[in-house]
């Protein structure tokens, strides 16, 4: 298990995160003129009790190398699940059908962070990735996320396989995008219980993973370009999934 | 208006840039050793006459700095339209009624990149994009669209308003995606003929677009966090076109 605090960056980012009180200490760039933003940074972290460090600008480089950290970083608590029932228990306790996002080993922190960014929006309960071989939880994938990574439930499992077994005793139907299913997207019901899984970069789904699904889906693809970027591919299903259950209602 | 021209880099965009006779000249960095892509890349530039020098590795380094060339780049001409009436033709010329895409202002290269690749997908006609504040049509919108430059005519325009004008009249609706519109994506009907407009990353549409469009889109939000990704919002929006026209056949 990782640790489950994650550094992040830029004065928006901290002040949302803040707000959402999962941060443990915020530092600062010494002799950064206080802006609107950073006042209020200030101001809402001494509301909550949270200490801001003044520190030389270097100490920020060092532990964001290259990013535009806007001189503020905040040390933030991710919301990590224990174990697969809390996953279970988070879509039980959900007021819509259990919809859950599996990411089979999305290496690139940037389809890491919009695919979080998605299923917050759209009120994905869980999110479920193996431990290895996934895009670590970095400042990179919360900043991409645009803070959905303080409101996600996520938990890393050791064996993907084997917590697509237990959705599926669960009732829940695990369904994969998969550029060479049969059936399209638009063809299958998502109104029912699901956990959506979607593959890496470069190749997709890991055959073992695919091979446990109930259903593979593919996206429609009528020009010359064999696939969709995974962070694309993997928003457009659960959108689609907003849709068919916005439509029963 | 641009050069037309942009180096793409890497082996396999590079051979699939020389499989669809785009490609004006090759550079390989000398003494790579010929690894089967690219002693296929050799291959398929001699049948179509392509010549392929050799060079120092840093001259692809100073071309691309910081990419990872694979120690391959490639000369491609990117099909661009010249005219709104080349535009037009497209979309009529098309066999699925008018589909175009409108980027207005969308400055990071792999939200353009992820966009053309989504359009390509889709069988969009065309994209149309202002000349002043895009990203420019460069290798990392190249690799990012996956090859889709290669097939998707882009027009330039100096005036975006008059461009969409332009569209109503010729009886294409300009559909707008926007956070704050009262109208969700899927109660709107995109069977019709439509000019599809996505905003930038920071604040979407400009207003004068907005103030233009027949129409403007939301997508339905249920978390916390009040915006997709851009890439991300477009391409669902692109989807839910072809869910309607394909149920629509």
């Amino acid at each position: 298990m990782k640790d489950d605090r994650v550094w992040i960056w830029g004065r928006h980012p901290v002040l949302e995160a803040l707000r959402s009180r999962r941060v443990s200490s915020v530092m600062v760039a010494s002799g950064r003129k206080p802006a609107s933003v950073l006042h209020e940074i200030f101001e809402t972290a001494g509301r909550h009790g949270v200490s801001i460090r003044e520190v030389p600008v270097m100490e920020l480089e060092t532990i964001a190398p290259g990013a535009n950290t806007q001189g503020v970083m905040a040390l933030v608590d991710i919301p990590r699940l224990g174990t697969m029932d809390d996953v279970l228990a988070a879509a039980i306790a959900a007021p819509q059908k259990a919809f859950i996002l599996v990411l089979d080993q999305v290496q690139d922190p940037h389809n890491f962070g919009a695919l979080l960014r998605t299923a917050e929006a759209v009120g994905v309960q869980a999110v479920v990735v193996p431990d290895r071989r996934s895009a670590p939880l970095s400042g990179t994938v919360a900043k991409t996320s645009a803070g959905a990574v303080n409101h996600l439930p996520i938990l890393e499992v050791k064996n993907l396989v084997r917590a697509l077994e237990e959705f599926k005793r669960a009732g829940i139907w695990v369904i994969g995008l998969d550029a060479s299913a049969k059936v399209t997207l638009f063809d299958a019901d998502l109104t029912v219980p699901i956990a959506l899984a979607i593959g890496g970069e470069g190749g997709g789904l890991r055959r073992l993973t695919r091979e446990r699904c109930d259903l593979l889906l593919r996206l429609p693809m009528r020009g010359a370009i064999e696939s969709l970027n995974a962070s694309v591919a993997g928003s457009i299903a659960m959108y689609e999934g907003v849709r068919q259950r916005e439509a029963r209602l």
